[in-house]
């Protein structure tokens, strides 16, 4: 009989391709990512019995026997990487493994890079979401709005919070439309917010303004203090367990089938056009600032 | 005493700027928008006293004496727009009621042009969320992934659920960083999503690929079956009360001191590259096809 070669971990949910080393199995065929079986002490949770490299499956032996398409996932918690210390359950890493060093530096660019993510938080037992520009200040994520908001002070008051960011870097059309897919970075980060207070307050709005237009708190007058406690600043710790990371990149995977279908990536980006002055600047004949020239500049066209 | 013209709706939080309509008062000042005002019978529900129209300050006398900053929101559930029927809270429509004509259909634009949503659920009362890829489908939301996925079975068992997507069109340069913003349209559509059944799987699934690609399933072979069970597609409604629209747009207002500060927008947005031939399509010389160029002219550049 052959192996099914079950398409993910039953800890995680990573996936598992057939023709892919990563996987380990027992001998009742529990399939696990190296990751998980690591933290498993390399034994079966269900049978108690050796977890081994499972033998891939490629090219035409993996055509005429195609890996198994159902996924097992076990309900007990799974004491690898997707679970956060204390038992508290946070979303599963279902990036591979292998790919962790450099994780947290590719993180940190796509949070330097995307303008706006989605914070969500629960309320009543119901997912509340609100968009919001955000600002990686190091450690932790920094966010802002008037005091006024009420998803804010939601997730203000320590409600759980994640937030959601997504930069689609380009459609990749295959020969089939399952196959295909998009190239895309995201990102989740949870987290509980704390509140900053008027000590922490004023620096945080300026990493904020500086994060989105480079240069400009240097070019205007500083916040007032009225200004200031208008406006709610918070932060969302990045901390090592609870934040994942997802991306995809590349070309699609060359057709396993005859073909005569154009195959490749669509690539999307996100660019800057020609700063369009308000009446006061059109007025004043003000020139285009640096922090202006500068962004326009780094966000190309 | 000048009143105190409070920033926002005591029931649903509208913003309530000092210098234009919108807002109504009673004897005490409570504070509300004319929404909200007629969903309470225009009788203040603090005082029961009747609500009347507040007077707009504009100009100097406002600059002389500011808006409070101050935000008031009551405890009780507003009967007003805010809250769906049956006592479910949903999130609070925080955008202008006057611009309410056409909002579905603004709704409608968005979710056709944004390529990547958030859908987040709760999970052990904490926010779940995945950035997804959807399709807009008449009055609802198609979703799909691999029948693997954690979130997806989360949410397709029924877990309540919301969308997020976010376009931000440009960054808005004012005098002060305070005054400074963005421009963007986003949308968060509650509900409870719906696994479609095989009967509708199939067509769902080819909505989803031209939403995305536009023609290409007319250029490739149509889904096998052991492609069609290996995917898990579902509905998110667009129910009316559950659905959040949020826009900005134009510049920034004229400055209200003196500054010869530079003001105005820097233009966003998402754009194609030339579409790039994976090894396959090279060897073949396989022309690119009508869908991808329509995608390529769509996006522009």
């Amino acid at each position: 009989m052959p192996l099914t070669m079950r398409p993910g971990c039953e800890c995680c949910d990573l996936d598992l391709p057939a023709d892919q080393v990563g996987a380990v199995v027992c001998s009742f065929e529990c399939t696990f990512c190296s990751g998980c079986a690591e933290h498993l002490g390399r034994e079966c949770p269900n049978c108690g019995g050796q977890l081994m490299p499972r033998p891939t499956r490629v090219g035409d032996a993996l055509l005429r026997h195609p890996a198994s398409v159902e996924r097992i996932v076990g309900e007990t918690p799974c004491p690898g990487r997707g679970y956060a210390g204390g038992g508290a359950p946070v979303q599963r890493l279902t990036r591979k493994p292998e790919r962790g060093t450099g994780e947290r530096a590719a993180l940190d660019e796509l949070l330097d890079e995307v303008l706006a993510g989605t914070l969500s938080t629960v309320v009543d037992g119901r997912p509340w979401c609100v968009p919001m520009l955000f600002a990686r200040d190091g450690d932790r994520i920094l966010l802002h709005g008037s005091t006024g908001a009420g998803a804010l002070r939601q997730v203000a008051a320590g409600a759980p919070a994640a937030l959601t960011v997504v930069s689609v870097d380009g459609l990749v059309v295959a020969h089939t439309t399952f196959e295909s897919s998009a190239n895309y970075r995201s990102a989740v980060v949870h987290g509980e917010l704390v509140t900053l207070d008027d000590a922490d307050r004023e620096q945080a709005l300026d990493v904020i303004s500086e994060r989105l237009v480079p240069g400009r708190t240097g070019e205007v007058r500083p916040m007032t203090r009225r200004e200031q406690v208008a406006t709610l600043a918070m932060a969302l710790p990045i901390t090592d367990g609870r934040w994942v990371l997802k991306a995809r990149s590349g070309g699609p995977g060359d057709p396993d089938e005859e073909t005569t279908a154009w195959t490749g990536v669509v690539p999307f980006r996100t660019v800057a056009g020609d700063p369009e002055p308000a009446p006061h600047a059109l007025a004043l004949g003000a020139p285009v600032p640096a922090s202006v020239q500068g962004l326009v500049a780094r966000w190309g066209r």
